[in-house]
Protein backbone atom coordinates (compact mmCIF):
# COMPACT_ATOMS: atom_id res chain seq x y z
CA UNK A 1 0.00 0.00 0.00
CA UNK A 2 1.40 3.74 -0.92
CA UNK A 3 2.10 5.31 2.58
CA UNK A 4 2.15 8.62 3.05
CA UNK A 5 5.48 10.92 4.17
CA UNK A 6 5.36 11.07 8.39
CA UNK A 7 6.47 13.71 9.12
CA UNK A 8 6.45 15.30 12.39
CA UNK A 9 4.49 18.40 13.61
CA UNK A 10 6.14 21.54 12.67
CA UNK A 11 7.49 23.18 15.64
CA UNK A 12 5.07 26.53 15.98
CA UNK A 13 2.21 23.75 15.73
CA UNK A 14 3.49 22.15 18.79
CA UNK A 15 4.40 25.25 21.20
CA UNK A 16 1.08 26.87 20.00
CA UNK A 17 -0.35 23.39 20.82
CA UNK A 18 0.96 23.37 24.21
CA UNK A 19 0.20 26.83 25.42
CA UNK A 20 -3.24 25.76 24.13
CA UNK A 21 -3.67 22.99 26.50
CA UNK A 22 -2.44 25.21 28.73
CA UNK A 23 -5.57 27.52 28.97
CA UNK A 24 -7.89 24.31 28.52
CA UNK A 25 -6.54 23.18 31.48
CA UNK A 26 -7.13 27.04 33.41
CA UNK A 27 -10.94 27.14 31.92
CA UNK A 28 -11.89 24.23 32.27
CA UNK A 29 -13.76 23.28 35.89
CA UNK A 30 -11.54 21.36 38.34
CA UNK A 31 -12.51 17.23 39.12
CA UNK A 32 -12.80 18.63 42.94
CA UNK A 33 -15.78 21.01 41.94
CA UNK A 34 -19.60 19.71 42.08
CA UNK A 35 -20.72 17.54 39.79
CA UNK A 36 -17.25 16.28 40.04
CA UNK A 37 -18.56 13.06 37.80
CA UNK A 38 -19.82 15.49 34.55
CA UNK A 39 -16.70 16.95 35.61
CA UNK A 40 -14.28 14.57 35.09
CA UNK A 41 -15.92 12.94 32.42
CA UNK A 42 -15.31 16.56 30.35
CA UNK A 43 -11.65 16.47 31.14
CA UNK A 44 -11.31 12.65 30.42
CA UNK A 45 -12.54 13.95 26.76
CA UNK A 46 -11.15 17.41 26.20
CA UNK A 47 -7.45 16.47 27.71
CA UNK A 48 -7.12 13.37 25.45
CA UNK A 49 -4.79 14.87 23.55
CA UNK A 50 -5.62 16.10 20.08
CA UNK A 51 -4.18 17.98 17.32
CA UNK A 52 -6.01 21.35 18.43
CA UNK A 53 -6.56 22.50 14.95
CA UNK A 54 -9.42 24.73 15.74
CA UNK A 55 -7.77 26.52 18.12
CA UNK A 56 -4.54 26.92 16.92
CA UNK A 57 -5.91 28.44 13.48
CA UNK A 58 -7.97 30.68 15.84
CA UNK A 59 -4.70 32.29 17.65
CA UNK A 60 -3.08 31.80 14.05
CA UNK A 61 -5.62 34.09 12.01
CA UNK A 62 -5.79 36.14 15.49
CA UNK A 63 -1.98 36.82 15.27
CA UNK A 64 -1.65 37.62 11.69
CA UNK A 65 -4.35 40.10 11.42
CA UNK A 66 -2.74 42.11 14.42
CA UNK A 67 -4.62 40.85 17.35
CA UNK A 68 -2.90 41.21 20.57
CA UNK A 69 -3.90 40.14 24.93
CA UNK A 70 -5.33 37.31 25.94
CA UNK A 71 -8.98 37.76 24.53
CA UNK A 72 -8.31 34.92 21.91
CA UNK A 73 -8.29 32.09 24.01
CA UNK A 74 -11.60 32.23 25.49
CA UNK A 75 -12.36 31.61 21.70
CA UNK A 76 -9.41 29.25 20.89
CA UNK A 77 -10.64 27.24 23.99
CA UNK A 78 -14.31 27.45 23.01
CA UNK A 79 -13.73 25.92 19.87
CA UNK A 80 -11.70 22.96 21.21
CA UNK A 81 -14.66 22.44 23.19
CA UNK A 82 -17.19 22.27 20.54
CA UNK A 83 -15.17 19.80 18.86
CA UNK A 84 -15.23 17.52 21.31
CA UNK A 85 -19.08 18.18 22.48
CA UNK A 86 -19.49 16.98 18.72
CA UNK A 87 -17.45 14.24 18.79
CA UNK A 88 -18.76 12.92 22.27
CA UNK A 89 -22.51 13.00 20.86
CA UNK A 90 -21.35 11.89 17.43
CA UNK A 91 -19.57 8.46 19.37
CA UNK A 92 -23.05 7.88 20.83
CA UNK A 93 -24.71 4.33 20.44
CA UNK A 94 -27.60 6.17 18.97
CA UNK A 95 -25.05 7.85 16.33
CA UNK A 96 -21.82 6.27 14.66
CA UNK A 97 -21.28 3.96 18.39
CA UNK A 98 -17.69 4.36 18.04
CA UNK A 99 -15.96 2.38 20.86
CA UNK A 100 -12.86 4.22 20.61
CA UNK A 101 -11.41 8.13 20.26
CA UNK A 102 -8.01 9.52 20.52
CA UNK A 103 -6.94 6.29 21.69
CA UNK A 104 -8.93 5.16 23.98
CA UNK A 105 -12.70 4.24 24.90
CA UNK A 106 -15.04 6.60 23.76
CA UNK A 107 -16.67 8.91 26.88
CA UNK A 108 -20.15 6.59 27.03
CA UNK A 109 -17.86 3.23 27.53
CA UNK A 110 -16.15 4.92 30.04
CA UNK A 111 -19.14 7.16 31.39
CA UNK A 112 -22.04 5.79 30.58
CA UNK A 113 -24.67 7.49 28.11
CA UNK A 114 -26.47 9.30 30.52
CA UNK A 115 -23.05 11.37 31.36
CA UNK A 116 -21.69 11.12 27.88
CA UNK A 117 -24.90 12.92 26.95
CA UNK A 118 -24.63 15.80 29.67
CA UNK A 119 -20.36 16.06 28.98
CA UNK A 120 -21.14 16.80 25.21
CA UNK A 121 -24.22 19.57 26.50
CA UNK A 122 -21.99 20.94 29.62
CA UNK A 123 -19.02 21.71 26.63
CA UNK A 124 -21.53 23.05 24.46
CA UNK A 125 -22.73 25.52 26.96
CA UNK A 126 -18.96 25.91 28.19
CA UNK A 127 -17.92 27.38 25.07
CA UNK A 128 -20.58 29.51 24.23
CA UNK A 129 -20.00 30.87 28.13
CA UNK A 130 -16.12 31.30 26.83
CA UNK A 131 -17.50 33.37 23.44
CA UNK A 132 -19.26 35.10 25.94
CA UNK A 133 -16.50 36.56 27.34
CA UNK A 134 -14.70 37.82 24.46
CA UNK A 135 -17.30 40.54 25.00
CA UNK A 136 -17.59 40.32 20.84
CA UNK A 137 -21.29 39.43 19.42
CA UNK A 138 -19.43 39.13 16.13
CA UNK A 139 -17.89 36.34 17.08
CA UNK A 140 -20.57 34.54 18.64
CA UNK A 141 -22.93 34.51 15.84
CA UNK A 142 -19.61 33.25 13.38
CA UNK A 143 -19.70 30.58 15.81
CA UNK A 144 -23.29 29.85 16.63
CA UNK A 145 -23.84 29.99 12.61
CA UNK A 146 -21.34 27.63 12.06
CA UNK A 147 -22.72 24.91 14.56
CA UNK A 148 -25.95 25.11 13.95
CA UNK A 149 -28.51 23.52 11.25
CA UNK A 150 -27.28 25.93 8.76
CA UNK A 151 -23.56 24.23 9.48
CA UNK A 152 -22.25 21.26 11.59
CA UNK A 153 -25.47 19.91 12.05
CA UNK A 154 -26.97 19.98 8.57
CA UNK A 155 -23.46 18.02 8.21
CA UNK A 156 -24.16 15.56 10.63
CA UNK A 157 -28.06 14.80 9.43
CA UNK A 158 -26.65 14.54 5.80
CA UNK A 159 -24.06 12.07 6.80
CA UNK A 160 -27.04 9.94 8.78
CA UNK A 161 -29.14 10.10 6.04
CA UNK A 162 -26.48 9.14 3.71
CA UNK A 163 -25.53 5.78 5.45
CA UNK A 164 -25.74 2.56 3.42
CA UNK A 165 -26.26 4.37 -0.10
CA UNK A 166 -24.04 5.51 -2.82
CA UNK A 167 -23.26 9.32 -3.48
CA UNK A 168 -22.17 11.55 -5.67
CA UNK A 169 -19.26 13.43 -5.22
CA UNK A 170 -21.36 16.79 -4.72
CA UNK A 171 -23.79 15.22 -2.03
CA UNK A 172 -19.81 14.05 -0.22
CA UNK A 173 -18.86 17.17 -0.70
CA UNK A 174 -21.78 18.65 1.08
CA UNK A 175 -21.26 16.99 4.38
CA UNK A 176 -17.80 17.49 4.86
CA UNK A 177 -17.82 21.09 3.87
CA UNK A 178 -21.24 21.04 6.32
CA UNK A 179 -19.80 18.33 9.25
CA UNK A 180 -16.23 19.43 9.86
CA UNK A 181 -15.57 22.51 7.45
CA UNK A 182 -17.95 25.08 8.99
CA UNK A 183 -15.87 24.76 12.33
CA UNK A 184 -13.11 24.91 10.87
CA UNK A 185 -13.97 28.15 8.63
CA UNK A 186 -15.16 29.95 11.78
CA UNK A 187 -11.97 29.12 13.52
CA UNK A 188 -10.21 31.25 11.34
CA UNK A 189 -12.86 33.91 11.02
CA UNK A 190 -13.43 34.31 14.75
CA UNK A 191 -9.63 34.71 15.09
CA UNK A 192 -9.70 37.43 12.82
CA UNK A 193 -12.67 39.15 13.87
CA UNK A 194 -11.56 39.34 17.24
CA UNK A 195 -8.08 41.04 16.03
CA UNK A 196 -10.41 43.86 14.26
CA UNK A 197 -9.23 42.52 10.63
CA UNK A 198 -10.60 44.12 7.34
CA UNK A 199 -12.72 42.86 4.80
CA UNK A 200 -9.87 41.49 2.26
CA UNK A 201 -8.12 39.94 5.37
CA UNK A 202 -11.46 38.08 6.48
CA UNK A 203 -12.05 37.01 3.17
CA UNK A 204 -8.22 35.73 2.40
CA UNK A 205 -8.05 33.48 6.14
CA UNK A 206 -12.06 32.54 4.82
CA UNK A 207 -11.27 31.09 1.32
CA UNK A 208 -7.84 29.67 2.57
CA UNK A 209 -9.79 27.75 5.86
CA UNK A 210 -12.34 26.55 3.28
CA UNK A 211 -9.22 25.13 1.01
CA UNK A 212 -7.25 23.67 4.23
CA UNK A 213 -10.79 22.42 5.69
CA UNK A 214 -11.36 20.35 2.51
CA UNK A 215 -8.47 19.27 2.42
CA UNK A 216 -8.81 18.11 5.46
CA UNK A 217 -11.37 16.19 5.22
CA UNK A 218 -10.03 13.89 2.39
CA UNK A 219 -6.94 13.38 4.55
CA UNK A 220 -9.58 12.31 6.81
CA UNK A 221 -11.07 9.75 4.81
CA UNK A 222 -8.08 8.51 3.03
CA UNK A 223 -6.48 7.73 6.35
CA UNK A 224 -9.66 5.58 7.36
CA UNK A 225 -8.21 3.18 4.65
CA UNK A 226 -4.81 3.33 4.78
CA UNK A 227 -4.37 4.61 8.40
CA UNK A 228 -3.27 2.30 11.40
CA UNK A 229 -5.30 2.54 14.46
CA UNK A 230 -2.18 3.25 17.28
CA UNK A 231 -1.21 6.01 15.29
CA UNK A 232 -4.92 7.64 14.35
CA UNK A 233 -6.54 6.75 18.09
CA UNK A 234 -10.03 5.72 16.83
CA UNK A 235 -10.64 2.56 14.74
CA UNK A 236 -9.42 2.24 10.55
CA UNK A 237 -12.38 0.84 8.19
CA UNK A 238 -15.07 2.45 10.33
CA UNK A 239 -16.39 4.64 7.51
CA UNK A 240 -16.47 1.73 5.42
CA UNK A 241 -17.96 -0.91 7.78
CA UNK A 242 -20.75 1.72 8.32
CA UNK A 243 -21.30 2.66 4.71
CA UNK A 244 -20.25 6.23 5.56
CA UNK A 245 -19.81 8.80 1.91
CA UNK A 246 -16.43 9.16 1.67
CA UNK A 247 -14.03 10.78 -1.01
CA UNK A 248 -11.54 7.64 -1.68
CA UNK A 249 -15.27 5.83 -2.51
CA UNK A 250 -16.42 8.28 -4.68
CA UNK A 251 -13.25 9.62 -6.80
CA UNK A 252 -10.61 6.62 -5.73
CA UNK A 253 -7.31 7.24 -3.19
CA UNK A 254 -5.08 8.42 -6.13
CA UNK A 255 -7.75 11.22 -7.08
CA UNK A 256 -8.12 12.03 -3.21
CA UNK A 257 -4.55 12.39 -2.67
CA UNK A 258 -3.96 14.80 -5.95
CA UNK A 259 -7.07 16.73 -4.93
CA UNK A 260 -5.69 17.53 -1.08
CA UNK A 261 -2.37 18.29 -2.88
CA UNK A 262 -4.18 20.95 -4.98
CA UNK A 263 -6.83 22.45 -2.26
CA UNK A 264 -3.36 23.36 0.02
CA UNK A 265 -1.65 24.27 -2.84
CA UNK A 266 -4.05 26.98 -3.36
CA UNK A 267 -4.49 27.48 0.61
CA UNK A 268 -1.07 28.70 0.48
CA UNK A 269 -1.15 30.40 -2.12
CA UNK A 270 -3.79 32.75 -1.27
CA UNK A 271 -2.63 33.04 2.24
CA UNK A 272 0.61 34.24 0.77
CA UNK A 273 -0.64 36.96 -1.10
CA UNK A 274 -2.70 38.05 1.59
CA UNK A 275 -1.28 38.03 4.66
CA UNK A 276 2.58 39.62 5.49
CA UNK A 277 4.10 36.75 7.70
CA UNK A 278 2.12 33.56 6.35
CA UNK A 279 4.85 31.15 7.71
CA UNK A 280 2.44 29.48 10.55
CA UNK A 281 -0.84 29.14 8.01
CA UNK A 282 1.56 27.42 5.04
CA UNK A 283 3.03 25.66 8.04
CA UNK A 284 -0.41 24.26 8.98
CA UNK A 285 -1.84 23.84 5.47
CA UNK A 286 1.27 21.37 4.61
CA UNK A 287 0.83 19.57 8.14
CA UNK A 288 -2.80 18.91 7.22
CA UNK A 289 -1.57 17.07 3.86
CA UNK A 290 1.10 14.82 5.33
CA UNK A 291 -0.95 14.17 8.48
CA UNK A 292 -1.46 10.75 10.33
CA UNK A 293 -3.77 10.81 12.53
CA UNK B 1 -58.26 13.68 46.93
CA UNK B 2 -57.64 16.74 47.57
CA UNK B 3 -58.39 18.56 44.08
CA UNK B 4 -56.90 22.06 43.90
CA UNK B 5 -58.81 25.15 42.50
CA UNK B 6 -58.68 25.16 38.46
CA UNK B 7 -58.47 28.69 37.38
CA UNK B 8 -57.45 29.86 33.73
CA UNK B 9 -54.65 31.71 33.26
CA UNK B 10 -54.63 35.21 33.63
CA UNK B 11 -55.49 37.33 30.61
CA UNK B 12 -52.26 39.45 30.54
CA UNK B 13 -50.30 35.66 30.47
CA UNK B 14 -52.57 34.44 27.93
CA UNK B 15 -51.70 37.33 25.90
CA UNK B 16 -48.26 37.25 26.60
CA UNK B 17 -47.95 33.75 25.32
CA UNK B 18 -49.48 34.56 22.40
CA UNK B 19 -47.12 37.14 21.18
CA UNK B 20 -44.60 34.40 22.34
CA UNK B 21 -46.02 31.77 19.98
CA UNK B 22 -45.62 34.06 17.53
CA UNK B 23 -42.06 35.04 17.62
CA UNK B 24 -40.91 31.16 18.37
CA UNK B 25 -42.47 30.65 14.85
CA UNK B 26 -40.60 33.35 13.39
CA UNK B 27 -37.42 33.03 14.78
CA UNK B 28 -37.15 29.30 14.19
CA UNK B 29 -36.10 27.12 10.88
CA UNK B 30 -39.11 26.91 8.40
CA UNK B 31 -40.09 23.03 8.00
CA UNK B 32 -38.63 23.25 4.02
CA UNK B 33 -35.37 24.10 4.74
CA UNK B 34 -32.50 21.56 4.55
CA UNK B 35 -32.25 19.48 6.77
CA UNK B 36 -36.01 19.29 6.94
CA UNK B 37 -36.29 16.11 9.30
CA UNK B 38 -34.32 18.60 12.22
CA UNK B 39 -36.58 21.56 11.43
CA UNK B 40 -39.39 19.30 11.68
CA UNK B 41 -38.30 17.39 14.80
CA UNK B 42 -37.50 21.11 16.32
CA UNK B 43 -40.97 22.68 15.64
CA UNK B 44 -42.15 19.15 16.61
CA UNK B 45 -40.96 19.84 20.28
CA UNK B 46 -41.40 23.76 20.26
CA UNK B 47 -44.39 23.82 18.89
CA UNK B 48 -46.24 21.19 21.22
CA UNK B 49 -47.83 23.96 23.15
CA UNK B 50 -46.09 24.87 26.88
CA UNK B 51 -47.13 27.54 29.45
CA UNK B 52 -44.30 30.38 27.69
CA UNK B 53 -43.23 30.87 31.29
CA UNK B 54 -39.54 32.11 31.07
CA UNK B 55 -40.06 33.69 28.06
CA UNK B 56 -43.25 35.39 29.58
CA UNK B 57 -41.30 36.06 32.55
CA UNK B 58 -38.29 37.50 30.70
CA UNK B 59 -40.46 40.21 28.79
CA UNK B 60 -42.35 40.77 31.93
CA UNK B 61 -39.03 41.87 33.54
CA UNK B 62 -38.06 43.93 30.60
CA UNK B 63 -41.51 45.88 30.57
CA UNK B 64 -41.39 46.35 34.20
CA UNK B 65 -37.65 47.64 34.42
CA UNK B 66 -38.84 50.31 31.46
CA UNK B 67 -37.02 47.81 28.43
CA UNK B 68 -38.78 48.25 25.04
CA UNK B 69 -38.44 47.28 21.40
CA UNK B 70 -38.28 43.92 19.56
CA UNK B 71 -34.50 42.77 21.56
CA UNK B 72 -36.27 40.79 24.45
CA UNK B 73 -37.79 38.69 21.83
CA UNK B 74 -34.51 37.13 20.44
CA UNK B 75 -33.95 36.74 24.09
CA UNK B 76 -37.39 35.23 25.35
CA UNK B 77 -37.90 32.45 22.27
CA UNK B 78 -34.23 31.88 23.44
CA UNK B 79 -35.27 30.95 26.83
CA UNK B 80 -37.81 28.98 25.81
CA UNK B 81 -35.60 27.10 22.97
CA UNK B 82 -33.24 26.30 25.87
CA UNK B 83 -35.86 24.82 27.70
CA UNK B 84 -37.40 23.02 25.09
CA UNK B 85 -33.58 21.05 24.52
CA UNK B 86 -33.04 20.13 28.58
CA UNK B 87 -36.71 18.40 28.10
CA UNK B 88 -35.84 16.58 25.26
CA UNK B 89 -32.68 15.36 26.36
CA UNK B 90 -34.11 14.60 29.67
CA UNK B 91 -36.61 12.85 27.70
CA UNK B 92 -33.92 10.36 25.87
CA UNK B 93 -33.67 6.23 27.15
CA UNK B 94 -30.59 7.20 28.49
CA UNK B 95 -31.47 9.91 30.83
CA UNK B 96 -35.70 9.57 32.29
CA UNK B 97 -36.79 7.36 28.88
CA UNK B 98 -40.03 8.81 29.03
CA UNK B 99 -42.76 8.60 26.36
CA UNK B 100 -45.09 11.69 26.54
CA UNK B 101 -44.20 14.91 26.55
CA UNK B 102 -47.15 18.19 26.53
CA UNK B 103 -49.60 15.69 25.55
CA UNK B 104 -47.77 13.86 23.02
CA UNK B 105 -44.79 10.84 21.87
CA UNK B 106 -41.63 12.07 23.41
CA UNK B 107 -39.38 13.13 20.31
CA UNK B 108 -37.61 10.34 20.51
CA UNK B 109 -40.67 8.19 20.17
CA UNK B 110 -41.49 10.36 17.13
CA UNK B 111 -38.23 10.47 15.39
CA UNK B 112 -35.92 8.18 16.99
CA UNK B 113 -32.91 9.11 19.33
CA UNK B 114 -30.65 10.06 16.83
CA UNK B 115 -32.63 13.27 15.72
CA UNK B 116 -33.81 13.62 19.17
CA UNK B 117 -30.13 14.21 20.14
CA UNK B 118 -30.03 16.33 17.79
CA UNK B 119 -32.39 18.32 17.35
CA UNK B 120 -32.14 18.96 21.36
CA UNK B 121 -28.77 20.35 20.42
CA UNK B 122 -29.62 22.39 17.07
CA UNK B 123 -32.19 24.02 19.95
CA UNK B 124 -29.44 24.99 22.10
CA UNK B 125 -27.21 26.74 19.54
CA UNK B 126 -30.30 28.31 18.02
CA UNK B 127 -30.58 29.86 21.58
CA UNK B 128 -27.64 31.37 21.82
CA UNK B 129 -27.12 32.58 18.40
CA UNK B 130 -30.75 34.38 19.52
CA UNK B 131 -28.98 35.66 22.53
CA UNK B 132 -26.12 36.63 20.33
CA UNK B 133 -28.23 39.18 17.81
CA UNK B 134 -29.40 40.50 21.53
CA UNK B 135 -25.56 42.62 21.49
CA UNK B 136 -25.54 42.00 24.94
CA UNK B 137 -22.87 39.83 26.23
CA UNK B 138 -23.50 40.20 29.90
CA UNK B 139 -27.16 38.55 29.02
CA UNK B 140 -25.49 35.88 27.31
CA UNK B 141 -23.30 35.05 30.43
CA UNK B 142 -26.79 35.34 32.49
CA UNK B 143 -27.79 32.18 30.34
CA UNK B 144 -24.68 30.35 30.04
CA UNK B 145 -23.85 30.24 33.85
CA UNK B 146 -27.80 29.35 34.42
CA UNK B 147 -27.82 26.47 32.21
CA UNK B 148 -24.30 24.88 32.57
CA UNK B 149 -22.29 22.99 35.28
CA UNK B 150 -22.88 25.41 37.66
CA UNK B 151 -26.81 25.51 36.98
CA UNK B 152 -29.40 23.35 35.67
CA UNK B 153 -26.54 20.68 34.53
CA UNK B 154 -25.51 19.89 38.33
CA UNK B 155 -29.28 19.53 39.08
CA UNK B 156 -29.88 16.70 36.18
CA UNK B 157 -26.88 15.12 37.39
CA UNK B 158 -27.54 15.58 41.27
CA UNK B 159 -30.75 14.19 40.19
CA UNK B 160 -29.62 11.54 38.23
CA UNK B 161 -27.36 10.44 40.80
CA UNK B 162 -30.42 10.46 43.43
CA UNK B 163 -32.44 8.09 42.01
CA UNK B 164 -33.39 5.05 44.07
CA UNK B 165 -32.42 6.49 47.63
CA UNK B 166 -33.81 8.95 50.03
CA UNK B 167 -32.82 12.40 50.45
CA UNK B 168 -32.73 14.90 52.58
CA UNK B 169 -34.77 18.75 52.32
CA UNK B 170 -31.29 19.77 51.49
CA UNK B 171 -30.47 17.60 48.95
CA UNK B 172 -33.96 18.07 47.44
CA UNK B 173 -33.65 21.83 47.34
CA UNK B 174 -30.46 21.36 45.36
CA UNK B 175 -31.93 19.76 42.83
CA UNK B 176 -34.97 21.48 42.21
CA UNK B 177 -33.03 25.00 42.59
CA UNK B 178 -30.37 23.95 40.02
CA UNK B 179 -32.75 21.80 37.21
CA UNK B 180 -35.76 24.46 37.06
CA UNK B 181 -34.54 27.24 39.44
CA UNK B 182 -31.61 28.48 37.89
CA UNK B 183 -33.24 28.96 34.58
CA UNK B 184 -36.31 30.66 35.49
CA UNK B 185 -33.86 33.13 37.89
CA UNK B 186 -32.16 33.70 34.75
CA UNK B 187 -35.32 34.40 32.60
CA UNK B 188 -35.92 37.48 35.00
CA UNK B 189 -32.06 38.60 34.79
CA UNK B 190 -31.78 38.57 31.20
CA UNK B 191 -35.16 40.74 30.65
CA UNK B 192 -34.06 43.23 33.49
CA UNK B 193 -30.13 43.26 31.97
CA UNK B 194 -31.26 43.98 28.61
CA UNK B 195 -34.01 46.46 29.98
CA UNK B 196 -30.72 48.43 31.78
CA UNK B 197 -32.34 48.15 34.99
CA UNK B 198 -30.56 49.31 38.03
CA UNK B 199 -28.67 47.01 40.60
CA UNK B 200 -31.72 47.32 43.01
CA UNK B 201 -34.40 46.59 40.55
CA UNK B 202 -32.27 43.29 39.34
CA UNK B 203 -31.72 41.77 43.08
CA UNK B 204 -35.69 42.46 43.21
CA UNK B 205 -36.95 40.42 40.21
CA UNK B 206 -34.27 38.01 40.98
CA UNK B 207 -35.65 36.92 44.55
CA UNK B 208 -38.50 37.43 43.01
CA UNK B 209 -37.82 34.85 40.45
CA UNK B 210 -36.18 32.33 43.08
CA UNK B 211 -38.68 32.27 45.48
CA UNK B 212 -41.84 31.23 42.45
CA UNK B 213 -38.92 29.37 40.55
CA UNK B 214 -38.55 27.16 43.96
CA UNK B 215 -42.45 27.24 44.25
CA UNK B 216 -42.82 26.07 40.86
CA UNK B 217 -40.72 23.02 42.00
CA UNK B 218 -42.64 22.17 44.60
CA UNK B 219 -46.14 22.09 42.60
CA UNK B 220 -45.10 20.48 40.06
CA UNK B 221 -44.06 17.11 42.38
CA UNK B 222 -47.54 17.73 43.81
CA UNK B 223 -48.90 17.73 40.13
CA UNK B 224 -47.20 14.35 39.95
CA UNK B 225 -49.11 13.03 42.53
CA UNK B 226 -52.40 14.85 42.31
CA UNK B 227 -52.61 15.77 38.47
CA UNK B 228 -54.31 13.93 35.66
CA UNK B 229 -52.27 12.87 32.75
CA UNK B 230 -54.47 14.81 30.29
CA UNK B 231 -54.04 17.90 31.76
CA UNK B 232 -50.70 17.53 32.15
CA UNK B 233 -49.97 16.32 29.08
CA UNK B 234 -47.12 14.17 30.45
CA UNK B 235 -47.07 10.80 32.70
CA UNK B 236 -48.42 11.12 36.86
CA UNK B 237 -46.59 9.23 39.06
CA UNK B 238 -43.33 8.90 37.16
CA UNK B 239 -40.81 10.32 40.25
CA UNK B 240 -42.35 7.79 42.33
CA UNK B 241 -41.63 5.02 39.53
CA UNK B 242 -38.55 6.19 39.08
CA UNK B 243 -37.93 7.06 42.51
CA UNK B 244 -36.88 10.63 42.43
CA UNK B 245 -36.88 13.00 45.14
CA UNK B 246 -39.98 15.45 46.02
CA UNK B 247 -40.89 17.90 48.30
CA UNK B 248 -43.93 15.65 49.02
CA UNK B 249 -41.97 12.46 49.96
CA UNK B 250 -39.70 14.66 52.13
CA UNK B 251 -41.72 17.00 54.13
CA UNK B 252 -45.57 15.66 53.04
CA UNK B 253 -48.35 16.92 50.69
CA UNK B 254 -49.71 19.33 52.83
CA UNK B 255 -46.44 21.00 53.96
CA UNK B 256 -45.58 21.34 50.72
CA UNK B 257 -48.44 22.95 49.76
CA UNK B 258 -48.38 25.45 52.67
CA UNK B 259 -44.94 26.19 51.70
CA UNK B 260 -45.43 26.52 47.77
CA UNK B 261 -48.19 29.41 49.17
CA UNK B 262 -45.79 30.73 51.70
CA UNK B 263 -43.26 31.27 48.64
CA UNK B 264 -45.66 32.64 46.41
CA UNK B 265 -46.58 35.55 48.69
CA UNK B 266 -43.63 36.34 49.65
CA UNK B 267 -42.40 36.57 46.16
CA UNK B 268 -45.56 38.90 45.68
CA UNK B 269 -44.17 40.90 48.60
CA UNK B 270 -40.72 41.77 47.36
CA UNK B 271 -42.16 42.51 43.69
CA UNK B 272 -44.77 44.65 44.94
CA UNK B 273 -42.13 47.09 46.84
CA UNK B 274 -39.58 46.85 44.67
CA UNK B 275 -41.68 47.36 41.27
CA UNK B 276 -43.82 50.27 40.53
CA UNK B 277 -46.37 48.51 38.48
CA UNK B 278 -45.94 44.87 39.91
CA UNK B 279 -49.51 43.56 38.34
CA UNK B 280 -47.93 40.68 36.01
CA UNK B 281 -45.81 39.61 37.96
CA UNK B 282 -48.36 38.93 41.20
CA UNK B 283 -50.63 37.07 38.41
CA UNK B 284 -47.80 35.09 37.48
CA UNK B 285 -46.44 34.13 40.90
CA UNK B 286 -50.79 33.45 41.71
CA UNK B 287 -50.87 31.40 38.74
CA UNK B 288 -47.81 29.39 39.54
CA UNK B 289 -49.27 28.12 42.60
CA UNK B 290 -52.51 27.20 41.47
CA UNK B 291 -51.34 25.74 38.19
CA UNK B 292 -52.64 22.37 36.98
CA UNK B 293 -49.98 21.78 34.32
Amino acid sequence: MNRIVRPQPPTCLIKKREIIDGYLDRYLPTEDVYPQVLHRAIRYSVMAGGKRLRPILALTAFEACGGGGEIIFKAAVALELIHTYSLIHDDLPCMDDDDLRRGKPTLHKEYGEAVALLAGDALHDLAFNLMAQTGNTEAILELADAIGTKGMLAGQMADMEAEGRSLTLDEVMFIHTHKTGKLIRSSVRIGAVLAGANEEKLTAVTRYAEKIGYAFQIIDDILDIEGDVETLGKPVGSDVKNFKATFPAVIGLEESRRRARELTDEAVEIISSAIKQPDHFVQIARFIECRQN
